[in-house]
């Protein structure tokens, strides 16, 4: 099949084919970052901007290597630069950076919709999303995917579990759309609070994470945010470890087999007790590694698109 | 002609013909821009510091791709960072660059006179000035003056009015210098809190937009600043924009062939309306790309000079 | 010899061939940085993480110069950045840019021992010292024997005065640890609040500047941080630049050949009256052009034990 699009917004709209297309091409890639020179010509030429209304470390910079390893030039634009602070829009921000020439903008945003509305508005501008509000991240869900996929063979058939605070969480929702296309078998499991009304209808839900682990392929904690705890969305750290966390216990528990997941930073002691995120069965940074690998298929495939 | 500056501290001090050398230089660097891959190899090992006292995303990140465009080495060094905290002073923090062999120096700085300063005083290390507190932003005026160029075909005889806080206005200041020269034909336009005082010595003044309108060929919006109005210097954002503001209704006054300038980011419905930002008359995101052939044309015939 | 650490963490494990192996290379690598074009290829397709989690300009830009001009890719990382607020460790933070593929970190950390910490367990990532706490600094200690060698011939049997803030500086303790190691002979002065205990078993102590000063070949000042002031660890910076810094007085008796350095930002009138600065025995800007070559050594030479 053939790459169509100059954007990924979100992997809600993706077909199992174009996700599958994704995750071969990052195959190939992949072994670009274990070269000598970890270097191929691809993008030359071509300018992409990370433009970052959230801070994100982790994100930005897998972008940027993604990009310098496929030789583009990369320019970063956070927010606390002062077009923003002055009160430009987004959009004027974005427009500027298209008259700029650049040719891809990798967009990071606190509201749900911010990349869709780029995308629908710069019809020769490539729009990548890398999160935007509570909606999606879909460059997380296809490393996530990538790196199920690497270690198990196949995403068909693969029981995913998805642990914490999925109601906020653009990571469980691109997630949940994508690995379902894979044909993955996908439960969630966190505190009600924390659960978004209805998503009973889309996948299997589970309150008792003990029960929600029995037979699963894959254990997928999300990172929680202390500012729920002061919300009241649940009652403390040491309370969500014990009902929602990777317990010591429970990790004694795992199957050899079973593989442990998480987006990072991990709480340490939180989402996760230290022997798991460290242990044999975390894959943790295994996914950072595929993060560039997806990043780079992603920019290449819509400059496929654009270059045309 | 040859040129002969290793910088470019402002428009004053230039002749009809060296703005003329840039322009033409920016012509040929702008094809660039609009090629496949939109790289050359000019400055290959040189390097470039971007060396910013007051926050701009568009004017630092325009300057980063001019370089990366012409393949030299950019780093950018901004006020927060730690040695100006530190209190050295400009001149150190430029000698240091020198000394970390940086060829060029960009400089923003809240102080006029900063950029001659360090013209002066480093004298084989090119200084181009990217904003020197009110007094000039060379590189903006030029690329507005590229922009009429392009879009008129000539300067000569061109009626510009440029509108708003003259007083403030380094963009001003350097257009008055740089299209005069060129034989356009400049008036301005603002409250009389805003204007510089002997300014009708130099160019027409007016404090009637609508009468200053008439006949005109391009019209210049200047970006106001909110503390002017704390400061008493206008009444209201509402009062301004009914009074020096382009409105819907002398929008539609406009004629086909009038450009609409500003130099960005625009308050949207204060400087302009919506519709003249986003219109058929507006080059506002032309003179963006624009402005990336103009820092390119500087940067490489700057670098003629230091290479002798 | 041949090169053998993947880490540079200080110059007290270091053996004096090493140093010197360093001083030889960086000596070839200073070349390069006055031909046409500053860039050689040696590290293409490596990629270089500055990991700093405290301020730092000149360190920064100097590593990240370094790096360029070896051709690699260059990622900065501060500390004001998402994760480190997220409260990810440290540890965390540099396996995640291991798995990243990063192959070098640079690090500035303000807890001694930090980058002994990353070192050993990343045992297939280079980690180089940019300053950790009050421990090591050891690219500023080689760029020091260099400037100094490279001035005086060699460092065996040089009388090198370090003056000021003794227990505080990381410089101090890396250039003592150097210094001696190369057959220099080193003395240190400051006030008796500024002077480690035990200091006077290490090198020769003086609390009198004018009688520390005589038959020296090197004065090196120390930046004194007015933070020691408020702590009173000092009266006043004038009653400490009358004491301990290099007044007119002072700078009128000094020998040509004697040299001045000081690691920089100066404190112009508290360490050293500017005449002193700016004046033939100093040699403070070669030094900051001198660290450029050191750091392109030290990262080049840490390459070839990670190539193999």
């Amino acid at each position: 099949m053939v790459w169509k699009r100059k954007d990924l917004v979100g992997l809600k709209g993706l077909s199992r084919e174009e996700i599958g297309l994704i995750l071969e091409t990052a195959a190939s890639f992949k072994e670009v970052l274990f070269r000598e020179v970890k270097k191929v010509p691809t993008l030359r030429g071509w300018t992409i901007a990370n433009l970052f209304f959230e801070p994100s470390t982790r994100t930005r910079v897998s972008f940027e290597l993604a990009g310098k390893r496929l030789s583009a030039d990369m320019v970063n634009v956070s927010a606390s630069s002062s077009s923003v602070v002055k009160g430009e829009t987004l959009l004027d921000t974005a427009k500027n950076l298209r008259a700029l020439v650049c040719d891809i903008i990798v967009l990071r945003h606190s509201l749900a919709g911010a990349c869709h509305l780029l995308a629908s508005r710069l019809p020769d501008v490539g729009v990548i999303n890398a999160g935007d509000g509570m909606n999606e991240h879909p460059t997380q869900a296809l490393l996530d995917m990538f790196t199920i996929r690497e270690r198990l063979g196949t995403l068909e058939g693969i029981k995913v579990l998805i642990v914490g605070d999925i109601l906020h969480s653009r990571v469980a929702r691109s997630n949940i759309w994508g690995l379902t296309k894979m044909g993955a078998d996908v439960s969630v499991c966190g505190p009600v609070s924390l659960l978004p009304r209805g998503i009973e209808k889309v996948v299997k839900v589970y309150t008792d994470l003990d029960e929600a682990m029995k037979g699963k392929d894959v254990l997928m904690f999300l990172r929680i945010q202390r500012e729920r705890q002061e919300a009241g969305l649940f009652p403390s750290l040491r309370e969500y470890h014990r009902l929602y966390g990777l317990t010591e216990e429970r990790l004694k528990r795992l199957a050899t087999k079973v593989i442990l997941m998480h987006p990072g930073p991990v709480n340490r002691g939180v989402e996760m007790v230290p022997a798991g995120v460290d242990g044999e069965n975390s894959v943790i940074l295994e996914q950072v590694t595929n993060g560039v690998a997806v990043r780079m298929a992603v920019l290449y495939l819509v400059s496929t698109v654009l270059r045309r």
